[in-house]
């Protein structure tokens, strides 16, 4: 039995649109360095930057009917995570879907998994995190999940939970924690401004941070090269 | 014992032409799903697509000397295919080889190993599809064969067959079956241009291709979130 | 016990700066075909090319407290170079620590780990060879040595090494070898300008080297397609 | 913050002890190909097959400080389930701990990361499963949480999950619907011990299954070999 | 369309079962070291040591369909060779289909995917050389070709071709050079009897192979420690 | 130009024989958590645990020539360390050579490529630590050197070094701490035989090293399972 689950609650438009901005690496860190995808999963163009609302779609190994079924399940300002059920690095995606979710508002792709037809989807500026880029067609034979929960890439996935993704790859922002997990972020970010300027003044980390004292207790020592 | 194969056959240039504006994933549909090398060969520059001729040519790990040989056995319009007899990511290729094979015409390198000298190849305009990028050295000291069948990144390539390459990666079709897979291909796009359009007017896959029927004899149920 | 080694020797910068002109490729074949690091160090962006002085750093898995105490060590001109004491993708360094040492006219960073922020690294300019981008976030909990001899990416490196990386890699020259290598690699590149211009004007390998009688002597047979 | 679950469900002990016996590849099968752990989790000696509750234990990499902590909540019966924050090959785990657990009762190891001792952890007979065997030391600075739902291999656990290990690899089962699964895993395999008999007798799975038909169906043809 | 080419031609028994007994490094080296299979296929169990001929199966990723179909092909003396058509580790092979090619007396199975029950496999004294031990299982919804020339593990195979298999991996002999390569191998063989019992005796390869003038020519120098 | 260092200095047998005993884990532990080469290095068979004086090898890719020439430098009680210029995994090793360093008393290799011939190896109880088993034979046409210092699977070695290497890896110790590090292995494993009574008896690790106030100051919270 294999079900597709519709209707599923997503966070606010505008906590989702401000963890984008955000990025990856700072939102990580402000809801305590969780959430993170393995650092395989790579955009297959730079610069991107984008969050929205996981639509989520388990697949078999080679097969790639259900994302046709979860495009339907897909709206404006989702971004759609597909996992196969086996690790598979078949082109599960190309720009036909691509097109489909375009046209439906879908802000880009994350898949463990391969995509294809890279030079187009560069083109439309549609977004994607993959495994690996390959050709390798696929059938539409067996049955999977959209909207159950997954493991996407090591990361264990809600539909509804927000997506953020970037250069420095993807992460997860559980749904309820959403507009908490932004606010942190906001305050992480107006931190690390001043800290920025200190640092392209010239003043070390070791003194902004105040680390001497704490190198010196636990054994750190300084001495010149013979 | 080794051999270098010289005059080998080749398809029709205007063959050869289609089949690189179809492109590395149609291509590969067109001909039924086969022909892909592994994913692991990457373009060192994107985007990029040709098609050309295989010139083969087998060399020991650690060693480009028959590469030199290949060359001349190079022609307008001919694509070098290279794969080491055992594992190596060496850096078998630089600018200087590059230049001989621009200078006879040669439209890429693909090759199951290590290429070097990236940022020249790249001003040069000069794409090549490699397992690895890596400076390190190579002898010229054991030989090895141009122009028989080899095995490149898991694809099985007879001399003359045209290799198609592009963002996606790299597919072999067998020299006979060129004219075929081309005029097959040509249909796949045409059909695809028609479904690209009524994906972008907003049509789902489920309809376009008529799957809700035979999704549902499968077993899939639809729901709602609780 | 932990270490800061201060004041290490560094070579002249004028040979630096040639290295760095040479590239990666010619200056490993200059000195004998050593010295390079593993191929899987890539550049967050390309093209890119430098040279500078190794200044070394040992971090513990996911802890990149001793960075902080390395860019004290750094100065104009510098490369810092970090290995983690066993493998870790985390992402050891960021925009922040990126502004510290640019402030210091440090050069660029090369790490066997993971990097992140790369989209304002790549902004920045400032470049970085690296294992993985991966968000990770690192504690700073326990010590390393900053300016001890380190393996790094499967080179040994000692402190005031010349550090070579371009879009090829990343390659290491000892410190007192610096100018012999500079200037043999100054030979290689002259010789390789006239060996281009001969390849680009079609000319052939097996000529330039005089490699036919060798080959013929090893048993190469040519042969012609039956 | 940091937090260690007590007192977490367990299934009942007979149901835990059928699934051992029925084994991965029957319990996955039954309870609809789901629940296995990436096949990189080797075991360190062969044959093993044990059953067990998760104990889950999420831990910083290169820090196996809350293994310490998770010991206590362990008790006859369980299996340990260590995962780290970020990938990590370390040894986290050797004799010493081994002791402990078997102290306890506690069945086995599976562990996304290293392990040593395992020529001790072999002669004991505790089996551990392990992405790597690696002597690498950790240290004891970081906490990490004890009994919350984590991902470890790709797998989503929660505490008190059921685990079957054996030579084919690790598969969790959920608690609730841990009755069910071995019921329908007794059929399974009773299903299988008539068909390993017919197989032995000479008799082909396409008439076992009845396939032949729809396999020309498909468009299977047979053709004698030219 | 999917093909199953029946009645394939085979080597001669007394061949096949002369190169089994020379083992893959012999067998590898006296056809001019080619045929082998990456590296990356690894026995279930050790020791073991077979040769037979290939009944060739390409399946689709997950799908195990045509192994059911490819049993029907096998005879007494054969070896079962499986290659995905794009890469897979699932389990596509069990103790059922085990028992089904025993009773045709097949000699074992190479699969560049996975294989699970290896618990029975190794009682059974059934040999499996597979990329992974996985126990995901398959599906039964896609055809493939059975006794069509594949691509397993980088190596070329033909119908009817000999796999040699033994502890160091897997090795293909061309079925017409069966005989020729099995001669070379024995002459190699008693070769290397004389050469191990004068290794034995302490004398020394630089000796037995005349080594130490050519070395010299090349450039090698002794010196003492400083 | 290429070099073999005669007479390389060697640790005292009884502290090389020490090391020997402790293991690999307790050694690298001793030493400040140092010395491990990479985890992909695993022995061919299992259990097997020695220590002897490195004598090193770095070799071309796919060209085995120097093995022969290390030979000659090796004495009993030694252990051969090989390293290939580039990563290569051919089968640099088989069970000729091997009987030659049986035939001087040397104690094992670690080769950071392949071997070859381990069913022999295996029966003669010839230990091997190697990256990977291949049959794939390699030349004898370039050189390299002996006994200079060399970087094996990302560690460091100077000849001499004394080499421990069991079932949880390899290890180096430096040849003047070498006996610094016996006495202190000796003192760790003294240690450990206390705590492992301790912890087979029930006692916890959170009590033994009195970990719980640390813990709950750092923040860690029990609670129980809701």
């Amino acid at each position: 039995m294999a079900l597709v689950v519709r209707n599923i609650p997503r966070a606010e438009p505008g906590v989702i649109d401000a963890l984008a901005g955000f990025g990856v690496a700072t939102v990580h860190e402000a809801q305590g360095r969780k959430g993170l995808f393995a650092p395989y999963l790579r955009p297959i163009y730079r610069p991107c930057a984008i969050a929205g609302s996981a639509v989520t779609c388990q697949v078999p190994p080679g097969d790639n009917w259900m994302i046709h079924v979860a495009v339907e399940q897909c709206q404006a300002g989702d971004i759609l995570v597909v996992a196969p059920t086996s690790p598979c690095e078949d082109g599960y995606f190309g720009d036909l879907l691509a097109s489909s979710l375009v046209a439906r508002g879908v802000r880009g792709l994350v898949i463990d998994a391969g995509v294809r037809d890279i030079a187009v989807l560069t083109e439309m500026g549609f977004p994607v995190w993959s495994k690996a880029v390959f050709a390798q067609g696929t059938v539409k034979e067996t049955l999977g999940d959209v909207n159950l929960p997954l493991v996407c890439a090591g990361a264990a996935i809600n539909p509804g939970d927000v997506i953020v993704a970037d250069d420095d790859g993807v992460c997860v922002v559980r749904r309820k924690e959403a507009a908490t997990v932004a606010a942190l972020s906001a305050k992480r970010e107006a931190a690390e401004v001043e800290k920025r300027a200190r640092f392209a003044a010239g003043e070390l980390g070791l003194d902004v941070y105040g680390m001497r004292e704490r190198l010196a207790e636990k054994g750190l020592r300084w001495v010149d090269e013979a």
